[in-house]
């Protein structure tokens, strides 16, 4: 595919996810914060791995997910991100392109292997994460191509993006790339603790960097150091054009320009594990965003793309996202 | 957990899965057959793999699968397999160990890496699978201990083994070593390809040296070479002392000396995946087996744990098995 031709461009930490399932005690016992992202080392990832129970390995990554639950929707994806020349950068490269994604970072050929994030999902469906960043320390704005951020309608950034160190320089450039050709960019806040270590880098960048916001409540009020979801919601409007906040069950709220929009969340039959429910939110969003559909659109594009990744283990679509959405569009 | 206190020990090829989705007409298309097991080399192991769809990565072998049911299951299970020194080695013994299985057969330290199986599921939940045996091709008979092999209560061997040169010599060993303990060994047919590759090695084993057979119809029709699954099942009857006929969505029929029971199969509200059916059907019946529980129940438990495995992707259990078989205990 040309670079003309692509909906959006996800940058974010390329990493294949080890999924098993924990009870919130073995959670207390491994020192992870439930539903949090923890970062560890080397060593702490090989321990973890030997305590947690019998797993499955699947490509993950924040920014990732949104562009293969965008290009399962029909949209055109690229990505950038670094994973090493090993057996788990092989899979997470195999993995974007099998779905039509446009992904040429180069892989490492030396230092720390391919990212690996330990997720752990609790019998009510939540997940924990612990994360090896490994070869994503290596991203740099060597890696950032702005023809292809220019060319591309919106550029979506992740917030994980600030914890390796030349990766914030990369997240820089494509910013400066995207606004320089007129291009919408997006940026997902993550994690409420991300938010806690860069919450005024976060702060500067939606002040006039940001286009679209993706955040969940309690991202959202770390954001704001607000009092509640209303008070973080009331700071939001008019600071930043749009923003598609979620709130897991309770759905979620667009904001656009001086809209507000309710969403409900799709139905699901068994929530089994909500690992990447916020990153498939935001594919269908931008997917509705990059086809100029109404906001409440693609609010309700994200809630059935979000619905199907939290029916099963994995943060990737099982089924072709765009078999769901039809009636939407 | 010393050797005395196992219940089965499971010899097999140790494989990862690779899991993804395929249309018919796509298996056509990579020259594979539908529902069968082919044997691939390394080249086309990579060339298949880069044009299959997005997947997911699950320890698999179907006697690594087996023993992994039986532990899910409460039973205490031993595994010999060989992988190599590698990514997908560490993960294949992880998934074992952390279930409490005994897997202390040593990894290669040089030569092919561990052993890979696309496994690619229909529209309609059938598997078809291409393995590249890997590290497989190195198991011999120096990785079968005697002693663990004559203190577990069965020894559980599958017809799979037969492919890699030098696994027929640990076969033959494990048998030797069962049979003059005075313990019982379990054979299961595999594939119906595998049973017409070695037809005539498989029938000289029923006839004396196979206390417990696990086949499925085709399995067994070609075993005898047989007109139908009734004409096989009159050619079983006296022939083996034991034997557990699996008949998918039909359930199974259970021989035991002079008696027949039919066996129906375990509700499933959706067949998402049958790749392990067989293997956790063994897993259950060898768990009622090892617990003398009447063949009837042994078939029973067989059915629970098959039905688990066939409601999602993968041949592992997502749920602890024992949770689901209280009501036949």
């Amino acid at each position: 595919m040309s670079a003309a031709q692509i909906d959006v461009v996800g940058i974010g930490n390329a990493i294949v996810d080890v999924l098993s399932h924990a009870e919130d005690h073995a959670l207390a016992a491994l020192g992870l914060a439930k539903g949090a992202m923890t970062l560890i080392d080397a060593a702490d990832a090989d321990r973890l791995y030997d305590k947690v129970g019998s797993a499955v390995e699947a490509s993950g990554g924040s920014a990732a997910n949104t562009i293969a639950g965008l290009a399962s929707l029909g949209g055109r994806g690229a990505y950038v991100g670094k994973v090493r020349d090993d057996v788990l950068g092989r899979i997470f490269a195999h993995d974007l392109k099998a779905l039509g994604v446009h992904f040429e970072t180069a892989p490492a050929s030396d230092g720390p292997g391919t990212a690996r994030c330990l997720v752990l999902v609790s019998p009510d469906a939540q997940r924990t994460m612990a994360t090896y960043l490994g070869a994503c320390v290596s991203l740099g704005p060597d890696d950032v191509d702005a023809n292809l951020i220019a060319a591309a309608k919106a550029t979506y950034l992740e917030g994980y993006l600030w914890d390796p160190p030349l990766a914030k320089e990369a997240f820089r450039k494509a910013i400066g790339a995207a606004r320089g050709a007129g291009r919408k960019v997006a940026l997902s806040l993550s994690d409420a603790f991300c938010v806690d270590r860069y919450r005024d880098e976060f702060l500067g960048l939606i002040d006039g960097q940001v286009d679209v916001l993706f955040a969940n409540e309690t991202e959202l009020i770390s954001l704001f150091q607000a009092r509640d979801f209303d008070d973080a919601l009331q700071q939001a409007r008019g600071r930043v054009p749009m923003a598609a906040l979620t709130r897991s069950a309770h759905g979620s709220v667009v904001l656009a320009g001086n809209e507000v929009h309710v969403i409900d969340a799709a139905p699901v039959a068994r929530v089994v594990d909500t690992t990447g429910a916020g990153d498939l939110y935001a594919a269908g969003f931008l997917f509705g965003l990059t086809r100029d559909l109404p906001p409440a659109t693609c609010g309700r594009l994200g809630s059935v793309a979000a619905a199907e990744i939290i029916s099963h283990i994995g943060a990737r679509p099982e089924v072709a996202l765009s078999t769901l959405v039809a009636h939407l569009l």
